[in-house]
This record gives structure tokens, sequence and C-alpha cells, in this order.
């Protein structure tokens, strides 16, 4: 087996981490007997910008061509780049372009790691955030009229579709579905959000019909976080919209010690285009270049590259390596109130791969 | 002095812990010598709906008069009346037709409370979320396309105004200013967001600049939620949108134990019209009818409007009397693990006022 695999680690901190996620996907590649042929691409970053004026060349779709999966740091520096153009003109635009329409981020607590709740244990805090991530509230459309004067009034446009939100709750309910809970909850708003947020409840209400083992319910946004730190251990699968989703699946992992350990998938369950894995975690100017970022991330941003690609064995394998690595503190990073740098920690991981 | 005070109780258990607000409030009067006239409205709750067909009586700004503040339980039972009807007809009337723009809520770690949190203490968590309360993502303009088909397109507008956006970033700079930290944290989320939250951003930036002893930062709101789990020591003021400010709100009081005991201020600064004061937490229709409910949130409402009302000694007497009550285990509703019913916990903040 052979996977095309295009690497982008983009801004900050992703350039750090970016090396000890390939390095653990190469040993896994020796491991269990695949190859692994990587593409590096150096452009989404704004060093690129500010030498081009555009955060990724004309032609980037050709030059990405056709992988069987996209491995990505992480993008953005404020100081040198806007975040929304930095990130409207690549990881934005990936996920559109490629119809990348899941965003599936585990929230786990691991043996060994500190956790933030007082009294929670590994076993405690274990599920999934599906969340939207084409559409919604992220969206490049609206403006301004009367710019500059009292009269200012900026609007911006929150668009659901209904192809867009029923593919993602289908989703969502097939992976509670195929879990022992067969548990999921969604986010909304209804209340306060008065015209997206009742739809997106009448189409989970609409679509949880065909699920009639999965038992589903709904919480406001706002009490949905305080459950998070109040009843971690409530939850199984949680869907929510593009930005419900971004919020809860930053809150999780923070809830669960640190989101430096947090992976994500970016998925097109179709397959009609490559799908993209990234560190929840962003670009951190401010630990850049210190080399003291936890790559646990990116590293488990792999593994889900490789359940996705099919190589369950190689995936769970680097999980049960992270697991080992986390379990001892002199092999944690900072954040996770360790004193090994970034190297130390990927490396360790490697090595607990076997 | 005396205060005509508007009470509307509203829905579940809304009219279990207003009767406790009111039980101290009217203590208070007593032993501060001020004097509150009561007005009951029996109206803005989702029986008065399945009675008349709407929320509030055509002519409720007339019934309601001239208070000099709204004293509110709780309001939405969407098994009645679907959330976004209720709360529109209602709360979110008033907010926005008595210019409550600012929605002013403490998140304090309180002697005694069982915080979530491992190892934090009181005095460890201590600041204001002061919210946006009229417009932004709270709109109710937006529409269907295509209803009931594939195509089907659902748009609503997130709306900032200058007026809007600068009045309440004033008003947060202002109580910064005046407290011993002078720190001002702002949500944000302008890499997603592309319009309305970088013009948050600029309008903060602006505003600043009148306020050149003010400390101040800004997070993107999935990251700001993690550091409330994570860091809640960090904060002094923290400003967000109408939404934002909503989730925050929720997610400050989880971290300081329950939802249960957290007031706020619906405050027209510019005294154009009647502020109003209700718990965060909302009418719990689960748990309505048991008697179980924490009075501690409305109790705590009625200090803040007392403050409001240039009642200051009335009102740090009140919160000190909460935490008095709020040390002793027995005194303390389900929410915080003890075993006391609505009424005994009422009835020891009222007694330990004096
Ligand atoms: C009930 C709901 C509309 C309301 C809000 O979202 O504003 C509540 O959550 C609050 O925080 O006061
Ligand atoms: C960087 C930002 C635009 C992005 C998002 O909000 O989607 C990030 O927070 C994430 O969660 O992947």
């Amino acid at each position: 087996r052979s996977y095309k695999i295009a690497v982008i680690p983009g801004d900050g901190i992703g350039n750090e981490v970016m090396p000890e996620g390939i390095r653990v996907l190469e040993k896994a590649a020796r491991l269990f007997g695949f190859n692994v042929e990587q593409q590096w691409h150096d452009f989404a970053h704004c060093d690129y910008y500010l030498k081009h004026g555009r955060m990724m060349p004309e032609d980037w779709k050709d030059q990405i061509g056709k992988p069987d999966a996209i491995f990505f740091g992480a993008v953005g520096w404020p100081a040198k780049v806007p975040d929304h153009i930095s990130l409207w003109q690549s990881l934005l635009q990936f996920r559109r372009e490629y119809d990348q329409y899941v965003n599936l981020r585990p929230v786990r607590l691991m043996p060994g790691v500190p956790c933030p709740l007082a009294g929670r244990k590994p076993g405690d805090i274990d599920f999934w955030i599906v969340r939207e991530n084409t559409e919604g509230e992220y969206s490049s459309v609206g403006g301004t009229m009367f710019p500059g004067t009292e009269r200012e009034v900026v609007i911006q446009e929150t668009v659901m579709t209904r192809v867009g939100v029923d593919r993602v709750l289908r989703y969502a309910f097939e992976l509670a579905n195929s879990r022992p809970n067969r548990h999921l909850t969604s986010a909304t708003k209804s209340n306060g959000i008065a015209v997206t947020m009742p739809y997106w409840d009448a189409r989970v209400e609409a679509m949880a019909a065909n699920y009639p083992d999965v038992r589903w319910d709904k919480y406001h946004i706002d009490i949905l976080t305080a459950q998070f730190v109040l009843n971690p251990d409530r939850f199984d699968v949680v869907v929510g919209s593009n930005l419900f989703g971004d919020i809860l699946s930053d809150l999780g992992p923070a809830c669960t010690g640190t989101i430096g350990i947090a992976p994500s998938g970016n998925i097109n369950p179709d397959r009609t285009g490559p799908s993209l894995f990234e560190p929840v975690h962003g670009s951190a100017p401010d630990i850049a270049g210190q080399g003291i970022a936890n790559p646990v991330g990116q590293i488990w941003s792999a593994a889900m590259m490789l359940e996705h690609l099919g190589e369950t064995e190689a995936a769970s394998a680097i999980v049960a390596a992270i697991e080992r690595v986390l379990a001892e503190p002199s092999l944690r990073t900072r954040d996770l109130k360790g004193t090994a740098d970034t190297g130390t920690c990927g490396k360790a991981v490697e090595e607990a791969l076997g």
C-alpha cells in the first residue's frame, strides 16, 4: 500500500510539530508495511503572503493535485496578516473547495494527563464532536453601510442549506449509531438565534426519525458549555454548527487537560476530494520558535489520517503509543506540566510505537 | 427612599425562586430603611401564551408603566411554546424596548462552594462579563428560500452598529478602568467570522485609545472558553457580543460551581428606561414544581438591582449573607451537593442578613 500525502506545515508552531507528526508517520509506515509519499508545500503561511500578496499560488489546486490526504499544521500570524485574510485564503478555503463537510474531533481524557476538572478519571470523558465545516456562521458574505460614520451598520449572513445541514447530521447519527451508547447531543441556540437555529433543530428531529436506536437530546450552546465542565461524562457524540462545533472542540480538549493534544479530521465522507488532518490548536505565535509546543495534536492527527486511509492497525498503535508517553510526566511538554521539549516528546512517541 | 419594582416571575422555577428573592428584598428594605412597592405581572409566561396566543398583552408597556426596575424570574417552556417565540415575545423584547444594552454578570468563586475546577480557591476567580444585549447575533431578521425542498436555504443576519458596539465597549472599558487590575479581555472570532468580528476588533482597538491605563487583549471565542477552564484567574472584565457573552456567562458560573447562583443585570446605563434583573439560569421545566431550585441566583439579582438603585449598603449585605449561607453545606441546594430545598435556602439568606 502506498499513500500520497500533501504536507503543509503552515505558520508558527505548525513548523515545529509537523516534523514530529512525520517522524511518527514514517515509523508507522515501516512497522506496518505501507509507503508514504510526501509532497511538501511551501505556501498557506503568512510569509508567503508577505512575499506574494496572497496565501497560496493561483494554481494551488493543481500543485496539490490528487493526494490521498492532506496533512496540515496550523496557519495564522496576526502581526503579519489579519487572521480573517490568512485563514479564508488557506484552511477555510481547503475545507470548502474539497467539500470537507465534517470536522471530527475526539474529546478523551488520557491516562496520566492532569485534568483541570476535579475528580475526573480516564474513561469518564470520551466522546466525539462532529462539526459542520463548510457553511453556517462561517461566511464571507456581508458588508458595511455608512462606513466610518455614526450610522455605520455591519451585516453578516449565517447561511444554512438543507443539503449542508442534513449531510453532517447524517454523519453524526451514523457515528452515534455505531457506538455502544448510541447517544447524540445537538448544540442549538434556537431561543435566541431565531431563524437558523430553529431550522437546525427541525432537521435534527427529522433525521432522528431514521435512527430509532439513537437516543438524542439538544442543549442550548450556553448551557452546553456549562455541561462540558459539570457533566462531561454525559456525552457520546455531540453535533454542532460550524461556530458551535468550533467552540466545543476547544473547550472539550481543555476539559481533558490541554488543547495541545487534540487532533482533527476535516473529512469529505464522499471522497470526492482529499480529507485534511490537523491539530486543533493554532499556530501560537507567542510560543513559536521555542521548541516547547506539544506535538501530540499533530501526531494524533496522523493517526486519524491513517484510520481514514484504512490503516486501522497503525492508527490504533499510534494512539496507544501516545497514551504511554502521556502517562510519563518527564515526556510531557510544558502545557501538561512536563519538561520535555517538542522533539523529546515526539521521539518518545516514535519509540513507544515499537 | 421608595422604589417601584415590576415583578415578573415568568415560567417554571421562576415562580419558585422569585418568592425567595422578594423575601430577601423585603428584609433588606426593613433593615436599611427603604420602601419597595411591588407591582406583580401575570404575563410573560407560556401559560399566558396558551390562553391568549401571545406572551404579553398588547398594552404591556402601559401596564408596566415606569418602574424603577424590573425584577424578573425566567421564561420558556418548550413543550408549551417554542423557545424562540416565548423568548422573543418577552425577555428579548424587554432588552430591546427598554434599551438594556449591557448585560452584566459576575463570575465569582464563593467561599465553601464546591468548585469543579481542580485546586481553585475563592479569590482565584472573580471577574465580570459585559455582554452586548440588544443586537449582534440575536436577530429576528432572516428567512428561508425554497422551503421544504432539497434546495432549501436559510439565512439569518448578524447586525452590528457603530452605536451599539461602541456604547457597550465604553461601558466595559469604564468598568475595567474602575477596577484595581484595569484589565479588559475582548471575545472575538475574527479569523472565522470575517465581516462582523473584524469590525468588533477594530472598534475595541479604537475605544482602547481612550483608556490608556487599561491593559487589554483579545481571544478568539473557542480558545477563550478553554482559558475559562484552564486559567480563570487571568480575567478581570470580559466583553463580548450578544452570543459570545451569552455563552461565556453560562460557562463562567459553571466553572465556579453552578449556574444556579449567578445573577445578571440587563442594564440601560442611560436610564432612559428601567433596567431588568434576573438570574442567569433559565426556567428549567425538568425540575420545576419540585422545590429544589437554587434561589441564590434570584436573590443575588436582587442585590444587583439594589446596587443599581443606589442602595449599595443593602446590596453588599445581601452578597455577604449569600456567602455565609453558601459556606454551610446543609443550607445549599442539590446543584451544590447540598440537601436544602428552595425555601430553606432562601430563608437562610434572609436570616443571615441580620
Ligand atoms: C433564554 C435565552 C434567550 C437567554 C439568552 O440567550 O440571552 C438566556 O440564555 C440568557 O442568558 O439570558
Ligand atoms: C483558525 C480558525 C479559523 C479555525 C476555525 O475556527 O475553524 C480553528 O479555530 C479550528 O478550530 O480549526
